[in-house]
């Protein structure tokens, strides 16, 4: 997600300074290569020192030391209360937006970072009463010229549905994977599965890491969503006989998200 | 699936005539246009008359009338024993070998037929001990010709395996969906859904009478791995602190996903 905010801004009309940092060197050269930063620094304090703005865009986990450096003024996090109440512990008076743009791919790194990303990509906003309104205005004001839509929620809002929409579905697409390849007949059923069970659990193909992360910082909106879906699934399993009721069910479902997947385009 | 087989078939060196038949004859004039077979027929039992092998590709629910029809040979339904049962039934003295083509997507329709949509794939075969060897032995040979790559297995085992690589995830799909879209927060959530919730919940826009159609006929099966999941759901919500248990799971789940992915390769 740095790489690719790094070429959208590098993209723009009069593009800012960018001055890079990531623990990985390598992450780092590639980032100069592709024209993502100017300049890489020797470290993330070195990095944010002269800063207007700077985005975090490390694991959930790493950021609390990472505000320990100093100015940090937006991040790109999948949770939001757990984050900023870090940020208020660890830089108080600094201006803080916690942000979250929904857009990336189970490929992580500098390498599968793309300028257009973000384009047309909902980027959600989680300022609260003690963000600047100018900080939230000039972060606005960067998106909208990235060509993303930004979209203003409270952080608690905001984690309880990110954990229906995208959080339960990377969970389930690991513990699909888990459910059939602990089985003895795997071997076989290796070769049976295909499509549609690539695209179930493409997911959990994503960064481990980054999922233990942010299961560890939204666990009661998840814990949640995981116990709805249970208690469905077991309702589910009793009704395998109603033809009545698995129509409503499939039919329902394939009304919404054919619904969505046409409001959603072009992405 | 009926359309891809008869433009796969007629792309071979020395095709076969076939003759084609649908309930929708808009479906049959794409059919002959695009060359997936050589004439339509009035009536499936026209369809059949003078055929030696016959692929019927219909909802598996519609299976069972059509096998009144006389001389079925082989279908392309995506559960097993249960139409091998109807087919015993409803056919005495014909050669039935159940099968399974493992490829399709959720575009389903003439219009998204591809001659190349098998190669590759696995093309499950469940033969038992009625069906006639002769009969078993050309089914395969035309798969191979096709470039698919035929697996013999017991209807029960198959219909088991599927079970847990097609029919749930497919459920999950449509139940993922509903969870979100019943929420009074879905007009903002369906704002926050990106790549991850469109890869999750692509099968729910498959179609739905298909999907209800597999689960009536896959009862049992299903409702194991309905309920195995439910248990691993509860389990996973009580983890949610738990940093080794999620590092392990989703470690665990990228390591098999990715296994897999690389060993399907090229399909």
């Amino acid at each position: 997600m740095g790489g690719s905010l790094g070429l959208a801004i590098k993209a723009l009309g009069e593009p800012p300074w960018i001055t890079g940092w990531d623990v990985a060197s390598d992450a780092c050269g590639l980032a100069l290569q592709r024209g993502a930063c100017d300049a890489i620094a020797r470290s993330a304090a070195d990095a944010v020192k002269e800063a207007d703005l700077v985005i975090v865009a490390t694991p959930v986990g790493a950021i609390e030391a990472l505000f320990k450096a100093g100015v940090v003024v937006s991040d790109v996090a999948s949770t939001k209360a757990q984050v900023i109440s870090w940020a208020k512990a660890c830089m108080p008076g600094v201006s803080f937006v916690g942000a979250h743009p929904m857009a990336g791919s189970e490929r992580q790194g500098m390498a599968f970072a793309r300028a257009d990303l973000l384009k047309g990509a909902t980027y959600c906003l989680t300022p609260d009463s003690h963000t600047p309104a100018e900080a939230t205005a000039a972060l606005k004001a960067l998106i909208r010229q990235l060509g993303a839509i930004p979209l203003t929620l409270e952080a608690a809002a905001h984690d309880v549905q990110v954990a229906m929409v995208s959080h339960l579905p990377f969970v389930l697409s690991a513990l699909l994977v888990n459910q059939a390849a602990l089985q003895p007949e795997w071997p076989t059923m290796r070769l049976l599965a295909a499509g549609g069970f690539r695209d179930a659990t493409r997911m959990a193909s994503g960064d481990a890491l980054m999922h233990r992360d942010i299961c560890l910082t939204n666990q009661a909106p998840l814990r949640d969503s995981l116990l709805a879906l249970a208690q469905t699934l077991l309702k589910t399993a009793d009704k395998l006989a109603d033809a009545d009721y698995l129509n409503t069910m499939f039919l329902d479902a394939k009304a919404q998200r054919d619904a969505w997947v046409r409001d959603s385009e072009p992405r």
